[in-house]
């Protein structure tokens, strides 16, 4: 039997009009794309014939508000389930990774969701499992601050627990359907969770059979400790921005290291680092485009982006020509981030309006300019040199970024033999090389 | 200008197997319809092939259990607004109403999930509001017991305000999208909710903006004095099970003689009884049709049936073959059909197993068993006789039920004026022909 050569995985990271905060204003970019379902349809479909791994939807549960916001493309899209599920009608292999959050969720909501997107895709749905750190998102949900960084992992870890343990109500053959007999069901192989901890009291049973891949599959984004360690101990996926190939991989060595202490092997985690890409014919016709996405970024946007990155800090008080102000650590998870970007202003002396500049696009990911084959370069080293198992593709603007990577970027990792050319198995679970996990409440025969 | 005649409603009220309880036991019906996406994009193409105003998914957050579920097929099911997505997807002018409970959600993850239904299906969302009285929904949210029949229609009011509340979050032209001035969305037209009450704290904006439709249709089922008040205030369709003419009538004047105490006009609201329908060639055939289901139903299953429709009550301790037991009033808002079920029971003095097979199909709806003639007799004499403005269709087995009354019932209905034969607008409510509602906060000039 021949080895499978090690490939690696890709994510498309969709949002809307793309990722540059200035995308919407570019002449080829629809400025209403965060509301059009055709559009997301064809970003779909673009995403599968490349043979992406999954589509990837952040979240968050409130809106940019304020004059800055009311200059971001921001705060009108589509809720990340319904649009998943609608667009798992329309295509047929690529996975589906929705985020949601544990800070405002209910388990079993949030069980019963993704499971039924199980079923609905055939065994192709993934929960980006998150917190929420914004004051914005408690204000809707009868709070007056947000919970603090250590309450809601506690939360996050019990609110898995609950998820995971609800999906595995149903054995995977518990529906009999015998229509001769009459039994729907097989009774023994109904399991009632009943959880009773500290943050959820949940009985179950789930009211859909388990899913085609037993369970959706786990992502996490977590960069802190306590993020890693829950990533360690339950995540499938790692999505991670990482600013040079030295950092990506003493995160893939520290995060892969933690496995074991939790009895799992290191390949049952793949991380994609994000990566910011803009494709070019030739290097200038890559930095000329990035720059018509730099030019179309007011300098007010770009430093509210960065405060928001930074952990929600309000730096509009700051001269733009200033350098960026020193900011209290945060309860909010984004102390690495701040590190990074407060290391990188001092080194490159960048004014505020400098580094807003800078993060307008990539936001703190790797960022590549190039052609397709630097681009290529560069992320077969990541991925052959220990920091990565592929990547979470960030593109300027949609769809003419995703366009440009299809077309010109992956058939160029598929020369090279670092990727598919056709999909090998129909689950994306599958897809990434994940196992299917066993049902807790199966009997070893 | 000529004035449209008035012509029916119909929505068609899907069930994975049929709303026959033995009808997945039946030869020609798929015995895992709950989770197969293709069955139900095939009843969603039979509906909109026939005009149909919308499909219709009932909810409940807690799985059936124990023996006599594990002989039903109630089980395992999509999640509704998950499936209504994907179909959205799938069809074209049909409207989709999915099921949401008031009482173990959060208003802002109901207001943001169907605006975002209603962006996908471009104006075809409909949310029909319930509140939960089973024991076993309660203790999937943390709590031991149900809440209280009064507490709960409290808390749905209070949820109705906040949600849309949170829908008119934006005015309909709020998104500008001025690539020029690089003004995304208009300040000026962003409202905050601030919404503080008993039972809900929620500040908003929504991060979706205003829908289509203005906001999705609001649809209701209560039957309870409570449950009639809230519909009065605030349902634009209610659903209703009527057993005979007179009661229907009774119903009908009742609900609409509310509504001006609302400032609300008599056709803001749509009253559409669920009728159950069994149609042959011939009134014998139709009859040997529903007696096939009627045979696959084991006594115990449609007993158990039975209990759950008078309140969730187990009558597994009482004889088959003796009466119907006299039963305590319930907290359940169920009191309506108790005293229906025991009157028919008393009437024509049937046992407990006879009275369970009596209502194994239309659960208390209106049952109709008959040529296409005989039907559309019937449906015209309500509708014209001040009974119903439409129908909820509920049909024994899928997909087949739904493509007897597709292809027999909704032509005779068409020959005589009564329905629809092409769509006239585009969105649920033209097609109800409801009045797109005014944002709360707009300005009148």
């Amino acid at each position: 039997m021949t080895q499978t050569p090690r490939q690696m995985k890709l994510g498309a990271f969709l949002m809307a009009t793309g990722h540059h905060v200035a995308a919407w204003r570019h002449p080829e970019v629809p400025a209403n794309a965060g509301l059009d379902f055709g559009h997301y349809k064809q970003l779909a479909r673009i995403a599968e014939a490349a043979k992406f791994d999954a589509l990837f939807v952040a979240d968050s549960v409130a809106a940019a508000e304020g004059d800055i916001a009311s200059r971001m493309a921001r705060s009108d899209h589509f809720e990340p389930l319904t649009l998943l599920s609608a667009l798992s009608a329309v295509t047929e292999r690529i996975g589906l990774i929705a985020t949601a959050t544990t800070s405002y969720n209910e388990p079993y909501h949030v069980a019963r969701k993704f499971a039924s997107l199980d079923h609905l895709s055939s065994g192709r749905a993934g929960w980006n499992l998150v917190t929420s750190d914004a004051a914005a998102e408690a204000l809707n949900f009868g709070r007056t601050e947000h919970i603090s960084h250590a309450e809601r992992y506690a939360r996050a870890r019990e609110f898995h627990q609950v998820v995971t343990g609800l999906w595995d109500s149903w054995e995977d053959d518990a529906f009999t359907r015998d229509k001769a007999s009459g039994q729907y069901y097989d009774p023994a192989k109904l399991h009632v969770l009943n959880h009773q901890g500290e943050h959820f009291k949940v009985r179950g049973p789930l009211n859909v059979a388990r899913s085609p891949q037993g369970r959706p599959v786990i992502v996490q984004a977590g960069s802190s400790q306590t993020g890693l360690e829950l990533a360690a101990q339950t995540a499938e996926v790692v999505f991670t921005a990482q600013t040079s190939l030295a950092r990506a991989q003493a995160f893939y060595a520290d995060l892969k290291g933690r496995l074991a202490r939790f009895g799992r092997p290191a390949d049952a985690l793949k991380i994609m680092p994000g990566v910011f890409v803009v494709v070019g014919r030739s290097e200038s016709e890559a930095r000329e485009k990035h720059e018509a996405f730099q030019d179309l970024v007011e300098p007010q946007v770009g430093v509210a982006l960065l405060g928001r990155m930074l952990g929600n800090f309000d730096l509009s008080g700051y001269p733009l020509d200033g350098p960026l102000p020193e900011l209290p650590l945060t309860d909010s998870g984004q102390q690495s981030r701040q590190k990074l970007l407060t290391e990188l202003a001092g080194q490159e002396n960048l004014t505020l309006a400098q580094l807003g500049r800078r993060i307008a696009g990539g936001r703190g990911h790797y960022s590549l300019v190039g052609t397709p084959t630097q681009i290529a370069d560069e992320l077969q080293a990541w991925f052959e040199q220990g920091a990565a198992d592929g990547f979470n593709v960030l593109v300027p603007h949609l769809p003419g970024g995703l366009e440009d990577f299809a077309t010109h970027v992956v058939p160029e990792l598929q020369r090279r033999g670092l990727y598919r050319t056709e999909y090998q198995g129909s689950t994306l679970r599958e897809h990434l090389g994940l196992e299917r996990p066993t049902n807790r409440f199966s009997q070893p025969l």
